[in-house]
């Protein structure tokens, strides 16, 4: 049997999952964590348990090392063989990566001359591949790219109307994120709603710490809110979302910051967090409005309109809407959220069951059946995804 | 009977407009330009035909002398007594001007504070009010501000989702701008739909070489696409508009450039004028379009597919709209704009006729008359409002 093993990796952390294929159950996952800081956590789940270590893992390929002997140690594989590829997720691919790809000495390297547009990310990344290419070197392995999806939007969405030669020269466009997550919802929303996804416009609104909508025209992306970086589009936890540009400069001057300072702060210390002073938390502003703080009453209702807003954007955008999908950690769990997002979206042809609306982390409509615009929650499988793009390239 | 002045002043130039009130009879317009500059050009209509005279003309206070004097040797009016009040246009009203104002010592003093939040308009629209009390003390003067008209945002619109001490210290949010073509636009189409506006939602699009869209829900501002700067919202003849506001940084770093740098590239030499490479001017890049020019066109579809999500957006903002609104310079007179901006939008009710669109200047219907949401050409006239504004303020 094929195994496959999906493979998040940031600067100090590695997240897996190992997928049987193609039944694509799920044999275990984890998360290691605090790499090279000292006092790492190792955990995976066993049986739906979590066993949790903490060691000093000194790096990543120490970390991959420590993995695959839990694999076999536990019982989880009985050899190292049965593992047959690795997908890797790498969150930036430019222009180059309209499709998950499998790694080569080239794909290394041009994902590395990506790293100038997502410096936090794509070295991160990269260790990663890197570690399982020392453990693991004859198991072909595939990058999946965050923005491969939305690749297929036209001019119009991924230019901005900046001197062209910023585009030419620098590589200055929309790029979008979350793909992969989109890519999942939407195809999924179709098999859900029995319709070829050729046929559909879909609105997909994955909503985490990090927020992004899609508009889904005949499963191609043509249009998302995040742009050049994660930072742009809706407000999120502690993104600032689309501001005025002009701030900038302004509040550089105000406050003496630097324009890299200035960008840490709208990064860091704004979105929900900078609103409601309390936290980036939705749970904890829905809390505080309950108790009547008006600031986070106001955060929440930002939040919520810039993705409405979103909505009545995207379906303007393709002439239309057929269904919209709510995704991520708040697409599937903040019933006040959606409730806020879906208000007054009749004259759309949205009309949606509070009743239905009342549940979390479950695939569902909430719309009601006789609803020209179907609502969705789909609870998002990024890593599902990964697999699925392994099998399809390794063989 | 009762003369009334409209005046917008710039640092080297002042436009007027002389009305006769109630009437709203427009006696006489113009313009003076390079204004300290040397070779200034004073232009006057008499009866339709531009008189045009070159002089050294030293500054505003001299402009107002030679614009009164030439307003009795014309024989527009018969003596300056006639005149009484004078109208300014003042482009910042920042939170403490929701309505125009009579000017005042203070009044003044507010605007002068004011001018730290639009540096390069409010500063030149304070030297043409002093001019005028230099040479007309006794006259009633009011100032009509652009903003005023979006003080009725509520917060939701009008935060941006930033560490929220920077509203209270800074004044940082969206004000909005075109607020008096906006209104104007608006209880205009009021009067030509024959419902009250208290009962309509508009959008209003002022599509000039600035632009901006609004969404006017009981005839008040609900929500702008302008910000904290006329910089922000859609795409314009030189101005980016939005953009992931990470660019900023990224560009300084690319170019080696200062955020102020940058900041005038983005209002300067972006919008269409920066993704053509041809000109600002739409006329220009529509001829280039028909010519086969690829940039040209997709300057032209960016510009419009921006104004075309606005629409959809602040359908979504207002549960619905019932009217769609064209004005200014492009809103006017481009058939080519208003097509590629409306098309599609028929899920929304908006349902347009070719031949009723293909007008240039005129106040018209371009929807059929059994479109749900009505579409209305509009133009503008600021002066009015202004004129209207000094009467009532005046009394």
């Amino acid at each position: 049997m094929a195994k496959i093993i999906a493979i998040n990796a940031g600067s100090s952390s590695l997240k897996f999952q190992l997928f049987d294929m193609p039944s694509e159950k799920v044999l275990t996952k984890g998360l290691v964590e605090r790499i090279g800081i000292g006092d790492s956590v190792f955990t995976i789940s066993v049986n739906g348990e979590n066993q949790t270590e903490v060691s000093d893992i000194t790096d990543h390929a120490v970390a991959v090392k420590i993995l695959l002997s839990k694999l076999t140690d536990l019982g989880i594989i009985q050899s190292l063989d049965e593992i047959q590829g690795i997908g890797h997720r790498v969150v930036h691919g430019g222009e180059i990566f309209n499709d998950s790809a499998i790694i080569t000495e080239e794909t290394l390297k041009q994902i590395e001359d990506l790293s100038e547009l997502a410096p936090l990310h794509n070295p991160a990344n990269l260790v990663g591949i890197k570690a399982f290419q020392e453990v693991l070197p004859k198991v072909p392995a595939v990058a999946v790219f965050d923005t491969a999806f939305h690749q297929t939007m036209p001019e119009q969405s991924f230019l901005y109307s900046l001197p062209y030669e910023y585009y030419e020269k620098f590589g200055i466009r929309k790029y979008g994120f979350h793909g992969t997550s989109h890519k999942y919802v939407s195809e999924r929303a179709a098999e859900i709603l029995g319709r070829p996804i050729e046929h559909l416009r879909l609105i997909s609104c994955h909503l985490g710490n990090g927020a992004s909508i899609a508009a889904i025209e005949g499963g191609k992306s043509i249009d998302t809110s995040m742009g050049f970086t994660p930072l742009a589009g809706v407000a999120m936890g502690t993104r600032s979302g689309n501001i005025d540009p002009a701030l900038i400069p302004f509040i550089m001057d105000k406050t003496g910051k630097s324009a890299d300072e200035v960008l840490d702060i709208l990064n860091k210390k704004s979105g929900i967090l900078g609103l409601s002073g309390i936290s980036s938390d939705l749970r904890d502003n829905i809390q505080a409005e309950k108790e009547g703080n008006e600031r986070a009453k106001m955060a929440l209702e930002v939040f919520a309109s810039r993705i409405h807003k979103y909505i009545g954007s995207y379906a303007a955008r393709m002439s239309g809407v057929d269904a919209i999908i709510f995704t991520a950690g708040i697409g599937e769990n903040s019933i006040e959220i959606r409730e806020r997002v879906l208000k007054g979206l009749e004259f759309m042809g949205i009309y949606w069951d509070p009743t239905l609306n009342n549940v979390r982390g479950q695939e569902t409509f909430i719309s009601y059946p006789h609803s020209p615009v179907k609502v969705l929650i789909i609870p998002t499988n990024e890593e599902v995804m990964i697999a699925r793009d392994v099998v399809r390239l390794a063989k």
